[in-house]
């Protein structure tokens, strides 16, 4: 794990992880979906292109969100989903929608 | 308000507020002082450069988080306080709070 640019600061380490654009939406993702490929994630985020993606999820994965499962096809492939770190940022999510709506001045 | 380059989704919209270096840090202050002028601020943010904390203050007036308050004084001078708006952020500060504590490993 890449640990070594992370702020000390808990709350600065869980807003700068869901402060880098398209990180909440991959997150929103892998929520409501139990695991999503590369693929369906691009396909579901218009907008998004293959390397932005490519480095969000590498983020997300250095700070232990989100991990990589392999299944061994032809060909093999790969599908990401939560750890429980990353399903432990549910609350933030709901708190943050709530704040979001509550504020749509 | 500059609200042109906002996210529509709520939930990005405060991960982007949030996510910003430094804004954690400067909300902080202000949740923990009820006013603060510039310098109170840049003081306590060991590292921040004034023009970084100058666009960061400005952000936070933009999205109608924090606004500036001006006391007819010789010289004339600023405060910063929260707006309702900030305020309201406390339970997302809170959740960010937690999860960063529970999974610091």
């Amino acid at each position: 794990m890449a640990k070594k640019n992370l702020p000390l600061c808990p709350i600065s380490r869980a807003a700068m992880i869901l402060g880098s654009r398209w990180t909440t939406e991959i997150l929103r993702e892998l929520i409501d979906h139990e695991s999503r490929r590369f693929q369906d994630i691009q396909e579901a985020l218009i907008g998004i292109g293959p390397s932005t993606l490519s480095n969000r999820l590498k983020m997300l994965e250095d700070h232990g969100v989100v991990e990589r499962r392999f299944y061994d096809d032809h060909p093999p492939r790969a599908e990401y989903v939560l750890t429980d770190k990353g399903r432990r940022m549910g609350p933030i999510f709901r708190a943050m929608r709530k704040w979001g709506s509550e504020t749509a001045d």
